[in-house]
């Protein structure tokens, strides 16, 4: 009995360790992603300030985008360029500031505007709205939405904008699973 | 002798799950600081375009800003507001593209141009260079250099920009660790 409860906790801490519990999608009754609260702890892959393709893109009032991978899905890239089984993505968007403190130009990052995850589930991917980050269960965008049809379309690897992760890019080519042209 | 070993293996690998292992600072033989190559699965704190104060600044060409810190650090921090011994952070200066793939506009990161490391060592932080990141042992910034007067005078907590920190700022008000007009 105790030897066996020493294995289920080792089986948990190993688990932690490899990022392989708080890191999978967990849903709601209704089917919706529950908000995944720790996705700073993440590992991050990128920023863009005021790109043009993004889903909250404001020319005229620039916003930071950060991305944030799983931990458990940016070990399984780094083996294979390819994204496993409960990949999550959470795009968070910023607002950006100039001038504050010490800083005179350029730009900083300040408030939440926005956080979308996106999620591979049995081998398909599914985009959820969590509004300003003030929603607890995030409900998928519909088939129609343009995410779909861009990420699919114009996505590096598989339905990811590999293109833009500076130390994903050389991985992928490396792997040979980068699309064509992107 | 089973169970020791079952014990030593069990704080390894909590070890592991807190982030204490990896995470620690190492030094050469020369007392250099060790080139933290793993410092891209550390928390990411935030990312600034073309900001001014910047060592790497270059209005003219704007560059990114990403800062990390230790995973056991940030976890530090949460619970207290502070820094705790043997934190961690790198300052990755990125060089950015407007066009590419299918942005037109904005800015997002492609290649690497500088590598800088700030570490709290027996209470006292200590400004490393690692080039643009091809530098395997980094070598401590002389005590004059601007980083260590501008670090103190300005960063809002400890030796450090927690004011440019969007998810650590709060955290920092409410434990009363933010200085006064930063």
């Amino acid at each position: 009995m105790a030897l066996t409860r020493i294995g289920v906790f080792l089986l948990a801490v190993a688990g932690m360790a490899a990022g392989q519990v708080s890191d999978a999608p967990k849903h709601g009754a209704d089917g919706g992603l529950l908000y995944p609260s720790d996705y700073r702890e993440w590992v991050f892959l990128s920023s863009g300030l005021g790109m043009t393709y993004g889903p909250a893109a404001s020319p005229g009032n620039p916003r930071f985008d950060n991305v944030f991978v799983t931990r458990a899905a940016y070990k399984g890239f780094l083996q294979s360029g390819t994204w496993p089984e409960g990949t999550m993505f959470v795009l968070e968007i910023r607002s950006a500031t100039s001038e504050g403190s010490i800083n005179k130009g350029g730009h900083f990052q300040t408030g939440l505007a926005a956080i979308e995850v996106e999620v591979k589930e049995k081998g398909v991917w599914t985009f959820y709205s969590f509004g300003s980050g003030d929603v607890a269960v995030g409900k998928a965008f519909g088939p129609k939405e343009s995410c779909y049809a861009c990420h699919g379309t114009n996505g590096a690897v598989d339905n990811t904008f590999v293109q833009f992760y500076p130390t994903l890019l050389p991985i992928a080519k490396a792997k040979g699973t980068l699309k064509a042209a992107k």
